[in-house]
């Protein structure tokens, strides 16, 4: 059978990302302390192809995820599946992006019951000839409230479901958890998906004592990030979904050393 | 050339709804005070077919919808066009839903700056025989803000943003415009798209001073939708994206006689 | 502290559905052959509220999910979560949906490849008093081609990635893999997430031999379900995301006794 | 009243970009022949706050989008809005982003049936100080036809929906209509919302000579690109919605000046 997408191509144009989008596939997810939990991934896969070939070989994207179906992945496993995909198909360069749900167990403040949470995370791995860059991003959501409000109204002050995003590319090993905590932390208070009434009690006094706008919240993230000397970059935005508006307010702050095999400019 | 669609069938089925869906059209609707806006619609349009034509033809939905571009479009404009789907394609029933960005020039309560709210609004129409039933429905973005928080907390109450969603098939000709007033005077507070520090404040202790559960603003609607007695049956739902929480409170009544005609199990 | 939620209500609006919408869970879904799944569920959560009452106990559903966290479930033990909210909340009537991706493994026609497909599932369970109902959803990617482009053109014939949405109330236990195969069967060509070349000659071909308007799925479908004497109810849908178009087609049939616990008015 | 965004911040951390994102407001979009449409757009809006001030004033955003509300806008608008924000809030940059639904009146190839097409566009200005640069993206679908697909099957050859999504920064004014039809003549075939039958015959034809992979499609319109001499940087990424899998296959290429003022980090 005739192989058309390896026949040759004139038109001298080299393909920046070729690939594949909008995979989904059930995958493990490492957790702190050995652990795993499995989730549902939504893969893009990309390689560059060279001026000279027609097309690239979409199966075989296919082929390594199907590989790595059995094994738990992290940041460094992601970039195993890059290189892999980059021998496989003989590119000089590949993109792995893939968003999931992660899970954790948290405790109400007061009446300490459990619930899982849940972080839209992703991983991406960008490798480019020799260089190799990783970026962990985690969306937390929190609860704001603001400090124009708080002083100039009599009573109460109004406040929202928010959602920090967060970016590193960091030298060493980071766990999501990690990211997570750093957040929430900054957070005028976390939530939780089970409060009983002394816990709504202390979430919303606890917001109330801890106004802040989006612009304080990314600078607060952004303060604690830059005592980490090993996040090589980092991007952090903060989306409140504002009570007393139908648009939202953002904050945005990015720092350190521009990622070079990863952008955004395709997505 | 061969008409395979007006081919005869032989499975013995009539399908209920047959036609196009998402398809997006830019209409003129009307407003209040004899003048209209320019929307954006996506329309879904069925017809019934009985069992022994094999297929519909899609592009006389598409005939219909070219020739009320130009035409002011309002509850029973759709009500004609889906008599003339049935003609054109000799059906005996037929429904139309379009969804549309509707826009309301809205006046600050202090500051009494302008600015354009949008409510997202529906109109469905479907005939059956010689039964024609019409549903306005409208969605309305509320502030609302928390009894239980407020009556526990020593200060504050959690607050979030929350979407009102009203549907009423009426006996007589019905405005948005209204349907959205009778909402928002329901509301702990409405919301604007420009507020300046003033109105921050009045909106902030407004809210405070109106606490509501899902359940009590769902209530209040419904109590003052049944005072209109041209209206023949009503849902209101009310959905509270929870500040502390990452899911969302629900509440719905429905009331009156249930439509016929119109239903949702196929959405 | 006190229990607002608790207090008595004068409104004399019993309240149809109140409760959750939108929490994400991870959950065991159960499959053929004593295994099961792990998925990332979506439920919404709800309970009759009667007049009298100010509020339901929103903490009360996150507990139930809680408990059967660990369990295996399907559409049985769904229908047990909800009796467990109805005693719990001292309610007449509750309804539960959950939406969650289900992946079977399957096998390329030719060279035999493994991979995973996902279809997006719904389990809906509805108590009213003594009456328990429930339904089961699956959506089915599939490839469809035109029998009318096929039949006028002289060469190739327009085609698509469609989706099969089935509803059923069945009197016995019905499982998904199940839906799925009969739903595949009656598809132009059932597709893949992974294909080698040969694989694609086949299904190319396959779907050239077998064009079929989106009415003829709908009836091939709905004719296998009346197979079925243990299905009470049903209702297929089947969408075409049309290559000629940037519109859908789409076609749906429903048939035998039609649910009386649940609807779809307030979704 | 007390200006709290006024106040002094002392965490010395400047803020890259901040203000509102997902307002929804009705625009008049700049048509080719000195005519307008009305369309319906989601703005993002943004300004660089220095590290001294502690917050920025949210309402300001929307001023300027009311002031801007009646007048006709294009690139150059958007541009002198971005510079009035600037002035407004005593910013150093500012960046504006607004995506819109547009139309297009097509006349079907054979029968010369008129209708519209929608095509999602999006308009972006960043100033950093002397520095401003515009792009300007359309995506247009179209149908594409798969060369391999083709060439192994002995009838017919997979197709599907396709999109287009093409973004350029250019020297010179350029029309949004322009640049679809650009795309529009490098696709296998360009699709319309009204066919009649031999219009279909004329469409499934004209696509079945001209397979074409997303390989192909981007680099023929690269190539077409590359010739307008004005044209700064451009991005070119189609997306085929496979009709034999679930998941998408992606091709991307871009080339010129990389711009250094707008970036896709934050989204």
């Amino acid at each position: 059978m005739k192989d058309i997408q390896n026949s040759i191509d004139k038109r001298k144009l080299s393909i920046n990302k070729t690939g594949i989008k909008h995979l989904i596939y059930p995958m493990k997810i490492a957790c702190k302390g050995d652990r795993y939990q499995t989730s549902v991934c939504e893969f893009d896969m990309f390689i560059t192809l060279p001026h000279n070939f027609k097309g690239t070989h979409m199966s075989r994207f296919i082929e390594i995820v199907e590989k790595y179906r059995t094994k738990i992945i992290n940041l460094d496993i992601i970039g195993e599946m890059a290189e892999d995909i980059m021998k496989k198909l003989e590119a000089k360069s590949a993109e792995i992006k893939i968003i999931f749900p992660f899970f954790i167990e948290k405790t109400s403040p007061i009446s300490k019951k459990k619930s899982l949470l849940n972080y839209q995370c992703r991983f991406v791995c960008a490798i480019k000839g020799n260089t190799k860059e990783n970026i962990l991003e985690v969306r937390v959501p929190i609860t704001t409230l603001c400090p124009c409000s708080k002083e100039i109204s009599k009573n109460g002050a109004h406040n929202q479901r928010s959602h920090v995003m967060i970016r590193v590319n960091s030298s060493r090993k980071i766990w999501i958890e990690d990211i997570i905590k750093l957040v929430e932390k900054q957070a005028p208070c976390e939530i939780f998906t089970l409060l009983k009434r002394d816990d709504e009690k202390y979430v919303t006094e606890k917001a109330y004592k801890n106004p802040k706008f989006v612009e304080d919240i990314v600078r607060d993230i952004v303060f604690q990030i830059k005592k980490d000397k090993n996040i090589i970059w980092y991007g952090v935005g903060v989306l409140n979904e504002e009570s007393i508006h139908n648009h939202d307010a953002f904050g945005y702050i990015e720092g350190g050393k521009t990622p070079k095999c990863i952008h955004w400019r395709y997505s």
